[in-house]
C-alpha cells in the first residue's frame, strides 16, 4: 500500500499531524502497537486520566471552602473505584472517538510495532504488513524510566504505567520524584485524604530551569499547608516490606512506613527496535532522534516529533511538532519548532504555567529585564471565586519591551497563559498588552496589571516622592 | 485646590483612570458620592457581589456531578445569610483597598456630588470644596431604570441596588428581563434551590445584537434544563398581593404565585444635575455624552467614559475608555474607543462571551465570512473536569483572513476569549491563529481547532469523495 505519510505513533502528536496532514491533503496512515494504545501515554496513562482525578481533588478543595458560599456540607465519602471508572471511562471515550474520526475520514490505522526498512517502507510487526510512503514521520513516544534499587512492580511499587490499576485509596504513600507528576499526584492523593510523603532529590519542587524558583517555593507551600511531607534535597535509600507495608530509608536519616510508592521519575524515548540505525536515521548519546528546525531527521524524508525530539516531553510540543512536520513536507517554511515557546503547565494545588525565559535564564542569556508580578490576592474575580493566591510574573527585555517569558502560578494558569503565548508568538511587546482589553472581572485582569507594571513601572504602597 | 485632573465618579472606570493618570505621572483627584459608593455599582451593586453569588451557585452545580469523581455527598444545606456575607466581605474589603491605595498613593477622594462650574472648576457639594483642574474625566455611570406598572419597593419587588439586602432564599420568584441581570440571578437562584420564572419580552434571551442567536438558545436550553421556567415573548401585565405572596398575570395569559420579582430591566445614565448643561457639554436625547474616538466631550478639556457615553454598560469598557481619555490629555493617539472589541461576558447557567461581530452583523456590514464552530463536547479537558458543553465559534472574513467576532459558551468562557480579543485588537489573522501553539490538554484547544476549521475548511464525520 502506498501513502503520502505514514505516522509510526498515534499518540497525541502523531494524531494531531495525521488529521493535519489529512487537512493538507495528504494521504496518510497511522501505525500503532495494539488497539489499547491509540492516544498513546498521554491519553491513556498520563495527562487525560491524571486531569481527571486532579479535577476531584480540585472540587475536594472547592468543597472545603463552601461554607463560604452559604453551602454546608454535612457529610462526604471518597472513594477511588467511582472515579477511576469516571476516569477511565473519559479514556475509553477519547480513544473509540479516536478511532472511528480516522475511520470516518479514511485514515488506516495498522496494529503492531512500525519498523522501518528503507526510507520510505515501514514494515508492521505483528500485521506483517509493509507500507510504502514519500514520507515518514516517527511519533513513538517514551517510556517510563526504571529505578534499579526501586523495581516497580505494579502490586506496591507503582511506576505511572501502572498506578491507574490501584482501586483503594492506600493510608499513606510515598512519591519519588517533585517534578510534574511527583507534585500532581502528591495534590490529588493529599485532597482524597491519603497521607503522602514527597521526596525529592534537588533542592526544590519543580526543578526545571525553565520553571522560576518562586513557582516551585509557592506550590511547595500550600502543598505543605494540605499535610503533605514534602522533603527536599532527599532520596530513598533503601526499603523492605514487614507485614504488607513498606518501611523505607530516607537520606534525611529518617524511615517512614507507607503502603506504597509511586514513581515519578522520568521517561526514556522509544527509539530502539523500529530500524533507525538501519535507515541512517541518526540519534544523539541520550537516545534522542536528531532533527532541525522543521523536525527533519538526517534522512531527508524521514521526520520525527514529540518524545523522541528532546527530553521536554509534553504532548502539545508534540501536535505542535507534527504540524511543523507536516508543514515542511508541504514546503511551508512558516513554523519551527521552539521548546522555549511551549507552555510548560502543571496541574497541583495550583495550576503552575510557566512560557519563555525566567529571570535568571534572561540574565544568563544577556538580557537586561523588566520584571512586573501581580499577585491574584487582589484580583476581584479570583476574590469572587474564592482562589485568590498565587501571581503573574512577567519577565521583559527593557530595551526592545518583547515579552520574554510569563510565569503564572494560580486559578486557570493554564488557560491564561495562552494569552501570552499568541503574543509572544507574535512577537507582540509588553506595551501592546498594557493598552489592550480585559473583561472585569477576570482573572485574566491580572495579566494586564502586570504588563502595566513592568511598561509604567510599579505602582506601590509607598508614597511617591 | 488644583490638580492636572479631576475625576468625577470613582467607580471601575473612573478609578482605573485615576491610577493610569497617576502612573503616568498627573496629579490627579476623586470626587465620589460618599465611602459607601467608593467602587461604583460594578463593585458595590453589580458584578462583583453577583459573581461572588454565581460562584456558590457553579459550585453547587459541579457538586451534583461530584458522584463522577468519587465524592458522595450525603448531605446539604444552603443558607442566603451566610452567602450574602461572604458576598458583602469581598465588597467590602475590595472598597477599602481602593480607599487605602488611593490614599497611600497620595490621590484625594472629596465625597459628595461633583458638579460642573465651569470647564475648570469642579465643585463638590457636601464637602463644599471648589477643584480647579486642567482636565476632567466624567465617569459618573448609571442608575437602574424604573418600571412605571412595577415599582421596585425593595420589599417584594427588588431592582438590582435592592436585591442585595434579601436575607432568606425565596420558595418561588418571578424575573423581569432575560438579559444579563435576568440569566444570572435566574442561574443563582435556580442553583439555591429557588423556583424561578424568567420572563423576557423579546424571542429570546440575552437579545443583543452583539450575542448570536445560538448562544442564546443554547443558554436557554440549559436553563430549562436545570428547572427554569423561561417564558418569551412575555411581559408582566399586571399583580396584585395576596396573603404575603403576589400573584402575577403574564401576556401569555396565566397567573403565578411568587414570593417576590426581580427586575433586572435596564439602566440610565446619570448625566442630570451635574452641571453638564451649564458648561456646555452636549448629550444625546437619550442622556448619554456626546464623545469622539478619545472620548473627548464637546469641551475639548472635560472627557467621558463609561455607562454615560453609550448603552454598552461595561465596567471594563468604562475602564478602558478611561485610559483612552488620559492617553489623549497625554497627546497619545494610539488607543481610540471601540464597543465592538469590548468583551461581553455574562455568567449564567454557562459562561457566554461575544467579541466583535455575530455572523448576522457580518453579513450586514457586506462582508462575505468563513464561521467555524468547534464544540467543548471532544475537548478533552473539558471531558475531565465534567464540562463538555459548549461550543467556541469564529467570524472570519474570508477575503482578508480577519477575524471579526469570536463567540465562546462554556466552561471559561469568559477568561479564553481574551486570547481572541487580544490579536483582533493586533489584527491578527486567523492563519496564526491556527498554528499558534496551545497546550495539551486545555479548554484553549477549542479555539485553534476552531481556527484550523475556517482556515483549512471543516473536517468532518463525512468521508471525503
Amino acid at each position: 500500500m502506498e501513502f503520502d505519510l505514514v505516522i509510526v505513533g498515534a499518540g497525541s502528536g502523531g494524531y494531531e499531524a495525521g488529521l493535519y496532514a489529512y487537512r493538507r491533503g495528504m494521504k496518510v496512515a497511522f501505525v500503532e502497537l495494539s488497539p489499547e494504545t491509540v492516544g498513546g501515554s498521554c491519553l491513556n496513562r498520563g495527562c487525560i486520566p491524571s486531569k481527571y482525578m486532579r479535577h476531584g481533588a480540585y472540587l475536594l478543595e472547592k468543597l472545603s471552602k463552601a461554607q463560604n458560599y452559604g453551602i454546608k456540607v454535612e457529610k462526604l465519602s471518597l472513594d477511588l473505584r467511582t472515579l477511576a471508572e469516571g476516569r477511565d471511562q473519559v479514556v475509553l471515550t477519547i480513544r473509540e472517538n479516536f478511532k472511528k474520526f480516522a475511520q470516518k475520514l479514511g485514515i488506516p490505522i495498522f496494529y503492531g510495532r512500525g519498523i522501518l526498512k528503507d526510507k520510505n517502507t515501514v514494515y508492521v510487526e505483528g500485521s506483517d504488513i509493509t507500507l510504502k510512503t514519500r514520507y515518514i514521520l516517527l511519533a513513538t513516544g517514551s517510556s517510563c524510566a526504571d529505578l534499579k534499587d526501586l523495581p516497580a512492580d505494579g502490586k506496591r511499587i507503582f511506576n505511572t504505567d501502572q498506578i491507574w490499576s490501584l482501586r483503594e485509596f492506600p493510608r499513606r504513600m510515598l512519591i519519588v520524584g517533585g517534578g510534574a507528576v511527583g507534585v500532581e499526584f502528591a495534590y490529588i492523593f493529599r485532597m482524597y485524604g491519603v497521607d503522602v510523603v514527597l521526596v525529592e532529590l534537588l533542592d526544590r519542587l519543580l526543578p526545571s530551569p525553565d520553571i522560576p524558583e518562586e513557582s516551585s517555593r509557592y506550590l511547595a507551600r500550600k502543598l505543605k499547608r494540605l499535610g503533605v511531607d514534602v522533603r527536599l534535597k532527599a532520596k530513598v535509600t533503601g526499603y523492605s516490606e514487614e507485614d504488607g507495608r513498606l518501611k523505607v530509608s530516607i537520606s534525611d536519616g529518617s524511615v517512614v512506613e507507607v503502603d506504597c510508592i509511586l514513581l515519578g521519575v522520568g521517561r526514556k524515548p522509544n527509539t530502539e527496535g523500529i530500524g533507525l540505525e538501519e535507515v541512517g536515521v541518526e540519534k544523539d548519546s541520550r537516545g534522542f532522534v536528531k532533527v532541525n528546525e522543521y523536525c527533519q531527521t538526517s534522512v531527508e524524508n524521514i521526520y520525527a516529533c514529540g518524545d523522541i525530539t528532546s527530553p521536554l516531553m509534553l504532548a502539545h510540543k508534540s501536535m505542535y511538532e507534527g504540524k511543523v512536520a507536516v508543514s515542511h513536507m508541504l514546503e511551508d517554511r512558516d513554523n519551527v519548532r521552539n521548546d522555549k515557546l511551549m507552555p510548560k503547565i502543571i496541574y497541583s494545588a495550583y495550576e503552575v504555567a510557566s512560557v519563555g525565559l525566567t529571570e535568571d535564564q534572561a540574565e544568563d542569556e544577556g538580557y537586561d529585564c523588566a520584571v512586573g508580578v501581580v499577585s491574584f490576592m487582589s484580583n476581584p474575580k479570583a476574590m469572587d471565586d474564592g482562589e485568590d493566591e498565587g501571581f503573574v510574573r512577567l519577565v521583559v527585555d527593557k530595551q526592545t519591551g518583547n515579552i520574554l517569558g510569563c510565569h503564572i502560578v494560580g486559578p486557570h494558569a493554564g488557560e491564561l497563559i495562552h494569552q501570552v503565548v499568541h503574543l509572544m508568538k507574535a512577537n507582540i511587546r509588553v506595551d501592546f498588552l498594557a493598552s489592550s482589553i480585559f473583561s472585569h472581572p477576570s482573572l485574566s485582569e491580572s495579566i494586564v496589571q502586570c504588563a502595566m507594571e513592568v511598561h509604567y513601572g510599579p505602582i506601590s504602597w509607598v508614597k511617591r516622592g
